[in-house]
C-alpha cells in the first residue's frame, strides 16, 4: 500500500525510489538475517538488515552517492567536500571516485583510524579538526567558498535522506510489513529516510529512534516539539555524537516517527559481543543501537515483528578486540 | 553438466541431491559474499560461501541431520553418540533435537568453552576424554555398545560427506562454475562432498584442499596413494586436527581433488582479522583455511574464478579478542 507523505516534508518516497534505481549495481542489496537466539532474548521475530556488510562498511553510501549523482556538470568538476564522523566521510571518499568527483573530507582529529585510512584509500583529501573546540560546519563552509566545492552533508540534506531511505524499502520488499523498525539516530538522514520508507511500505509499522542515553537529544527534540541542541556528548557510539538534528530531518521525524528510546554503552557493548558471538557479524558500537533496544524490549511488545538496522561495522581491530573481552 | 562419479566411490552426486532435499527448510542457504579489497589481494575474483553463517556456527548441521534422518526408527528410540573437536558435537546435539533424537557427545577436555556450552544448550549430553591420551573413537564404540547407541561420525560416513556436500552444492548454484574451489580439510567430510558437487557442477574446477601446516596428514596420504597416520598435531585451527582421513573420504578425495595445500597459523590470524576488519564477518581459526589459501595464491592463477568455503565461526570471545590484537 502506498501513501503520500503530508506536502510540506522536504523529501518523498518517490525520492527514494529514484535513489534506489541510482544505487542498483552500486550499493549492495545487503542481507536480512535472522536468529533464534535473538528472537527467544527478545520476545519478538527479529530481521536484522546488516549495512555493516554494505560497500565501505556502513548505510552511508547510499546517500552519498545518491546525492553526487544528482549534481550538475559544474559541480562534479569541482569537487565535493564534507564533514563527518567517519562512515559518511568514507562514503562522499568512495562514492566520489566511483562518479569521478573529487572529494575533501574533514574529519575530528580523534577519529578511528581505521576510518581515516579507509578514507584516504578511497582517494579522498582528509582535513582535521577538533571535536571539541572547532565547528566542523564552518570549517567546512570556507573550504567549500575558497575552493568552489560543493557540500554533501551527513545528514541535513533532501537527497542524503532519500539515498538512506533504500535500507529500510529492501528490508520491507525482503519481509513484508513489520509491526516495529529500530533505527540508530544520530543526526536523522537514516532514521527520516527509514520513515519515509515504512510510511510507503508498512504504514502501520512503529518506526522508533535509538540513541546513546549520553546523547539523546533527538528524544528531547521529539518532546519539546523543536530542535534542542546539546553539549558535545560522549559516548562509545562515535556516530551518533551529533549535537542537534538537521533542519530537514526533524520535520520529517516529527511527522512519521512514533518514539525516540536510548541505550547504554554497556548495552551496545553487550550487543556487539552478542552479534560476534552468536551470530558471527561485526557491528560497531552505533550499529549496535537499534538490536540492543530489541534484545532490552525497550520498544515493542511479545511477538511483535520486529525491523533492526544494522547501520555499519567500521571499527577499529584494536578498539573492537578491547570492547570484546 | 553432469558426469557419474567412478563406480567404486563410496558416496554419489545422487546422494548430495537427495541430502539437500532433507535439509530443505533446516539448513539456511548461507550467504555467498564477495569483496573487492579480497579480489585485488588474491589477483583473482573470490566467492565466499559463508557457512560460519549457518545454523549451529558452522557446516556441521548438514552432514549430521543428514544421517540421523536416514536412521531407522529403533536407532532413532535408542539415540545417537559421536566423537567431535567441537562443531560435529554441536551439530549432532542440535540435529537430534529437531528429529527428536537423544544425542550423546564426546569431547576433548580442551574443546573451546563456547562450543561445550552451546552442544549442552542444544540439549547434548556431553563425555570429555583427554585428547593426548585416550582414543575417542574406543571411548565412543564402547558407550555405543553399551547403551545401543548409533555413531554418527564426524567425516568417515557416506551420509554425513553427503549432507556437507550440499554446501558447495549451493556455491556453484549460486555464482555458476569455477576455476579452483578452496576446501578446509581435517578428517575429509567437507572436502569430499565438495569435490563430488563440484564434479557433477563444475568438472573443470580444480578442488583443493587446505590443511594446517602442521596437521598435513593429508597431503601426504595424496602424495603417499594411501591413508598416512600423524601424531596428534598443534595448531590454532581446533577443527583440522584429525590425525587421518577417513577411510570413505580417501577415495574420494584421492579420485577428485586436485592437490591438497598447507598454511601457517599466523596465516590463520591474519585471515581472520582480514573478515573482521574488511568484511565484517566473524570465522574461527579452521574456517580461515581456503581464505589463506587464496590470499596467498596458493593454487590459483592469476584472474582465476575462486571459490573458498568458511566452514564455521565458532569461536571463545576472549581467545578470538586476544587474536585480534
Amino acid at each position: 500500500m502506498m501513501s503520500s507523505p503530508p506536502g510540506d516534508l522536504p523529501v518523498t518516497f518517490a525520492d527514494i525510489e529514484a535513489a534506489a534505481a541510482r544505487l542498483e549495481g552500486i550499493a549492495h542489496r545487503t542481507p536480512v538475517m535472522t536468529s533464534r537466539t535473538a528472537d527467544a532474548r527478545a520476545d519478538g521475530k527479529l530481521f536484522f538488515k546488516c549495512e555493516n556488510l554494505q560497500r565501505g562498511g556502513a548505510f552511508k553510501i547510499r546517500g552519498a552517492y545518491n546525492a553526487i549523482a544528482l549534481l550538475t556538470p559544474d559541480q562534479r568538476r569541482h569537487g565535493v567536500i564534507t564533514f563527518s564522523s567517519g562512515n559518511h566521510g568514507q562514503a562522499v571518499a568512495l562514492a566520489g571516485r566511483l562518479q569521478g568527483v573529487a572529494a575533501t573530507i574533514v574529519m575530528p582529529n580523534d577519529a578511528p583510524a581505521s576510518k581515516v585510512s579507509a578514507t584516504r584509500e578511497y582517494g579522498g583529501e582528509i582535513i582535521f579538526y577538533d571535536r571539541y573546540t572547532e565547528s566542523r560546519e564552518e570549517i567546512c563552509a570556507k573550504l567549500a567558498a575558497d575552493r568552489g566545492l560543493t557540500i554533501i552533508p551527513p545528514f541535513d540534506h533532501a537527497q542524503v535522506i532519500a539515498g538512506q531511505g533504500t535500507a529500510a524499502r529492501e528490508l520491507f520488499q525482503a519481509v513484508g510489513e513489520l509491526d516495529v523498525l529500530l533505527v540508530n539516530l544520530g543526526g536523522g538522514g537514516l532514521l527520516a529516510g527509514s520513515a519515509l520508507a515504512a510510511q510507503a511500505l508498512s504504514p502501520r509499522c512503529r518506526v522508533v529512534g535509538v540513541e546513546p542515553e549520553a546523547a539523546n537529544d533527538g528524544q528531547q527534540s521529539l518532546r519539546a516539539g523543536k530542535i534542542i541542541r546539546i553539549p558535545v556528548p560522549r559516548s562509545i557510539a562515535d556516530g551518533a555524537l551529533t549535537t542537534f538534528l538537521g533542519e530537514r530531518n526533524f520535520p520529517i521525524i516529527r511527522a512519521l516517527v512514533s518514539d525516540i528510546v536510548t541505550v547504554s554503552d554497556q548495552m551496545l557493548i553487550d550487543t556487539m559481543r552478542f552479534f560476534a558471538e552468536r551470530m558471527k557479524i561485526v557491528a560497531e558500537p552505533t550499529g549496535c543501537l537499534g538490536a540492543a533496544a530489541a534484545l532490552a524490549k525497550r520498544a515493542h511488545q511479545p511477538g511483535e515483528r520486529i525491523g533492526v538496522l544494522i547501520s555499519g561495522g567500521n571499527i577499529d581491530l584494536a578498539r573492537y578486540a578491547e570492547l570484546l573481552r
